[in-house]
This record gives structure tokens, C-alpha cells and sequence, in this order.
């Protein structure tokens, strides 16, 4: 049997509203609050569930705690008081320090389960929720020493339902992985793109998609990862202060013309095993298992659909594609993924039908 | 008139072979040379040309060098003496080392145009070549004071033949460019992706796209690299250091609990104001105008063919698409980029097909 029938959302911004909506569609009774009354309403206009009723109420299965980091201690504690539900979790991106306020505050441990659902977009809000947000995710989750055993089993069936993967993780290596793998890149891929202000426009246009991809996630919200960074400072300080010592001392090496010792080639072959440890597609490791078979697409009406039309006549399943923009051409070339075997069916079946095929 | 009907491309590697297809397409007679009978071999058999025949052939048009930067010199000397051709160009992807090497060997510097042309692959070798390798890239032209103007009117057509957009620049300007947009770009990357050797499983397992993103190109040959660091060490070591700097001042404003300073908070505001500044499709800034609708696509076969299918019925223009791999379960989710007045047509028609569409 379900342990979760009726649950409680604190906060109705990006992953509130999608984990709401994931629950709804479970048929999970959901009450939502919100300090802004206008977020609320949309949340609950989305379908996302009703408003939190402190009067008619009864104690829900689950509260969910959707709010910044700095602020999850203070609402736990509260809700907690006011006995909202029988198990309490969180949503916050950093999760040593929230256990730590929380115990100052005099919180029950034993019925709060830290966690962290790996899902996010670039934009926020509730109207950028999706009930898919969490879809093939992992989810951390991170029980303390005092955490109650049932607790932990409801809150893995809050993460199941959402379609995430639960992962039970200690918090403060929670903390250092996610510096490792999510905090450090992004300060990382800004630094590398703070490189080009200023930069003339006849170097820019040399740009190719790696400096697209590298520099992707600097896109993002200052503001929101300055508020990430200063709740995990220690971990990704020692982190960026690692990854500033191999840089200069490649910079050195290069300086003193030694580009094959230690301090660049070793570097870069560290660099692809690293890359290569990177789980892939289906939570595997890497897949060196399709073939890619590029093909010219115009800048055309239904161009792209047309050509997974033609595959898909010839009965190939495409498994990725990634298309690669064309700086001042009205052409791109669209990298189809594909079994090994299924290359020569795909090639020739596009041919026929006039597409450019460079398997 | 075309000024170039017969040409040289001396190496048949992945760029050589690349361009003589390029030119075969355009009905130019190519002559290859390779040191590498088995690679020589090859490149003819897939159509890029004929063996080079000192016997039997006059100039050329044109000679391409496709060698590593510390070949191109000696090459462009042997081919040089031997008058192969009226003009003569590179590939190399640095150039003041080159020039400078060149005028060293007593080349002549007016008929020679040294060039980048910005295409590359994972792969290498001519079995990796394609046609349309340039298209739509641009192609660095780093003629000197001596350069005659001829012979840059006929290497800007080479260019153009291959697709590629012709882009005049200084040869130090260039090689400050592509230090700045691609090589420190790549030490960077390996640097955040050698920090994952040695993480435990479970850290890994919490990586998600921003991971991949910044770290893809890290999965690159770390030898030739070496070798094109070795060749533009100053001015990779320039921007190496500057990004290593940024790097440990951050990690020294975090330790000392000041993320809102310049060090950190100023260094993600100038890396946005960065990533911002990189030319986007068709050589334009980036455009925002597209709204991204997402799709849920099931691990099964020719899921993402019925889902271009169903867009194409609708009437509708998939202008990029992405692709979010979800670790860990058989689903993923597909971003389709349309125009922001077709997002309501195509939600509705993809509904109707059963699509789980999150527009």
C-alpha cells in the first residue's frame, strides 16, 4: 500500500510546483503554501493542488520543504510545531549545513529526511514547473543517525513516484559531490567565459561548439548559484583551488616550453579519464556503443522532420541526435546516433531519398 | 572564372582529404600527396583525388598543406622549389610560428596565404573526412605584408568552395583568437574533468548535463593537443593564467564567506556578460526568439521518428531539438525549439497523439 496519500508542498516555485504536479498526477492529495500569494495561485491554477487550509487540515503523510536553502531550517521548524505531517523533507541543493541549523533550531530529526531532487531548468518559477522535472534523476537522499527508518521509506516512495532514482547519500558527501560535479564546473565554465569580454568580434566568430558547450551553464542566474556557492563554500573552494593549481601550472609548463610533462599531458589524459568516469545514458557508463551518422540538413520547412520521417520509413531507430549549428550558412549537419549495424540501412535509405549522408 | 581548376592538397589526413573532397564536389582536379602510402590510398579511393605524379603534372592553382604546424614549413619550402603551384596555402591551426619558421626556410611569402580553416572531429584520418567538414565555419586568413593580393583573392575561394566563410585576420590576432575560443578552453575542461578521477560512484551518479557539457571536449586526443599547445604555448598560457587567477580568487572569497564580491559573484555577473557575447546560428547573437517545448520520449523504437513525424503532420518546423539522457531510467526527454507562435500548434497536435508534451 501507498505511504503517501495526502502531502504538503512549502513553497510553489520551479521544483515545488513540479514535484506537486508529479503527485497529483499519482492521485496524491496535495495542499500547497507559499509566502507569495501570487506563485501560490498559479501553482494551484496549474493543477499543482489546492491551498495549504491551516483550519481544516488533518497532519498530511509528507511535508515537502521546497525553499532556498537558508531558509528550509526555520520553515521545518515551524511546520514541525504545528504538526503538519508525520514525515518532513526538503529540496535544498546543499545539505550539511541545513542539518546542522536545523539541529541548533531544535528541530525533530528523527522524522525530517534530507534531500535533493538533481532536476532543474534555467528558468524558475512555478510556471516553468513540469511534473517531469525529476524524470530519470537522481535523487539524493540523506539520512542522519537519528533519521527514522519509516521516514526514509516514504520519502524513497516520494522520489519513485516523482521518476527519480533514490540515492542515499551521507550529507557531507552529498556536499562535496555535488561542488565536484555541479558548483565547481559552473564557476568554472564562467571563469572560462569571462575570458571573452572583450574579446573582438573577429575571435568570437573562430568560436566552435566546444567553447558552446564548455561555457553553456555560464549562462545561468548569478544570483541563484551565488546563494548554491555560499551554502557549499568549503567543499567548492577546495575544489576550484585544485582545478586553479593544475591551470597554472599548465600555464607555467607551457611558459617553459613543456608541453609533454606532467603539468599539460598528464593533465589532459587525466581530463579523458575523467571525462570517460561520467555515467551516461541509462545511468551505464558510456555508451562508445552507437555509431553517428552525420547528414546536411537545410535551413529548411520540416527539414529536420522530414529526415526522421525517412529513417524512420526505413524502420531505424534513432537513438540521439545532436545538430550542429552552422555559423554564417543557412546549413547545419545533424549527428544521428544509431546502432552499428543499422548505419549502411540508414545511409542508403537517406540517399534515396536526396538526403546528403556522410556516414 | 573560377581561379582555381586544378589543385594540390598535400596531406591526405582528415582535413586534407576533407578539402579535396570539398573541391572534388566542385568539379576541381585534385592531386594528393601523403608520406603515408595506406592514408594516400584511401583518400583516392574515396573519390578525393588522383596520386600526385611529379612526372607527369604541371602547376597547380593552388597547393594546400595539411600538416601538423611543424611540418608545414619544410613541406611549403620542398613544394615551393619544386613549383608546384601558383599559390600556395596551410591549415595548420596556429600561424605566427609557422610564418615566422617559413620566412626562416627562405620560402617565398608572396604566394603563400596561411590559412585555418575551422573544422575539425573527434576522429582523424581520411576514412573521418567528409565534404562538408567547413561548412558553414569560418576560415582564418593570415596573409602578411609580403602576401600578394592574388593569392588571397584565390584561398578566399578555396574558402568559399568549401562552404566556409573567409575571415581575414592577423596571424598573432589568430592565434591570441583560437587560444582564447579553443585551446584554453580545452585545458580548462580537462582540468574540472580530472577532478572526477578517483570520485566514488555515487558522486558521479549526481552529475548531470551542466557535467557533461563543460567537460565534453576533455574527451579529445590528449597527444594532438599537446602538439597544438606546444605550438601557441604563449598565448594559451596568457589565458591560462588568467582563468587559474579568477579561479583562486574564488575559492579565497568562498573560504573567507564572500560570495557577493567581485571574485565570485562579479566573476559569474562578467561570465554570463561572456557567454552572452558568443555568435550564435547563422553567425548571428544568440537568438532567444525560439521557445523550447519538451517533450517526454520513451526508450523504445523509433520513438523520437514518430515524434518529428507527428510535428511534420502538425505543419510544423522543429527548428534544434536536444536531447536530455536520463541516467538511470528508459525515458528521456526531447527539447524541441519551434517558433514562439507555433508552441500552441504543436502541444496540441502532439497531445493529440498521445506525445506527454510539457509546453
Amino acid at each position: 500500500m501507498s505511504r503517501i496519500g495526502r502531502a504538503v508542498v512549502a513553497g510553489a516555485g520551479l521544483i515545488g510546483t513540479s514535484i506537486a504536479l508529479a503527485l497529483r498526477e499519482h492521485g496524491v492529495e496535495v495542499r500547497l503554501s507559499d509566502p507569495d500569494p501570487a506563485a501560490l495561485r498559479l501553482a494551484c491554477d496549474l493543477g499543482a493542488g489546492g491551498p495549504f487550509d491551516p483550519a481544516a487540515d488533518r497532519p498530511a503523510d509528507i511535508a515537502i520543504i521546497a525553499a532556498p536553502p537558508s531558509a528550509v531550517p526555520a520553515v521545518l521548524r515551524d511546520i514541525q510545531d504545528r504538526g503538519l505531517a508525520h514525515v518532513y523533507t526538503d529540496a535544498a541543493s546543499v545539505k550539511d549545513g541545513v542539518i546542522t541549523e536545523a539541529e541548533r533550531l531544535g528541530c525533530d530529526l528523527s522524522t525530517f529526511v534530507p534531500g535533493h531532487p538533481m532536476g532543474g531548468r534555467e528558468k524558475s518559477g512555478p510556471s516553468a514547473a513540469r511534473s517531469d522535472l525529476f524524470l530519470g534523476r537522481s535523487w539524493a537522499l540523506c539520512p542522519t543517525g537519528k533519521t527514522d527508518p519509516g521516514a526514509v521509506a516514504t520519502v524513497t516512495e516520494l522520489a519513485r513516484i516523482c521518476g527519480a532514482e533514490p540515492l542515499t547519500i551521507d550529507a557531507a558527501a552529498h556536499d562535496r559531490a555535488v561542488a565536484l560535479v555541479s558548483h565547481a564546473p559552473h564557476v568554472a565554465s564562467a571563469a572560462v567565459a569571462a575570458r571573452l569580454l572583450g574579446a573582438d568580434t573577429a575571435a568570437l566568430a573562430l568560436a566552435g561548439q566546444g567553447l558552446r558547450d564548455v561555457t553553456r551553464i555560464a549562462g545561468g542566474d548569478p544570483h541563484l548559484w551565488v546563494e548554491i556557492l555560499r551554502h557549499n563554500a568549503g567543499p567548492v573552494a577546495q575544489v576550484l583551488q585544485e582545478v586553479a593549481a593544475d591551470l597554472a601550472g599548465a600555464a607555467r609548463a607551457l611558459r617553459a616550453a613543456d608541453p609533454a610533462g606532467a603539468p599539460v599531458q598528464g593533465l589532459l589524459d587525466r581530463g579523458r579519464r575523467g571525462h570517460d568516469a561520467i555515467p551516461g545514458k541509462h545511468g551505464a557508463q558510456r555508451t562508445p556503443d552507437y555509431a553517428v551518422v552525420p547528414v546536411v540538413i537545410p535551413d529548411e520547412p520540416n527539414a529536420l522532420g522530414r529526415l526522421f520521417a525517412a529513417a524512420g520509413e526505413a524502420g531505424i531507430n534513432i537513438e540521439d541526435v545532436r545538430i550542429d549549428h552552422s555559423p554564417g550558412l543557412p546549413v547545419g549537419v545533424a549527428q544521428l546516433s544509431v546502432l552499428p549495424g543499422a548505419v549502411a540501412d540508414l545511409a542508403r535509405a537517406l540517399a534515396e531519398r536526396g538526403w546528403s549522408v556522410h556516414a
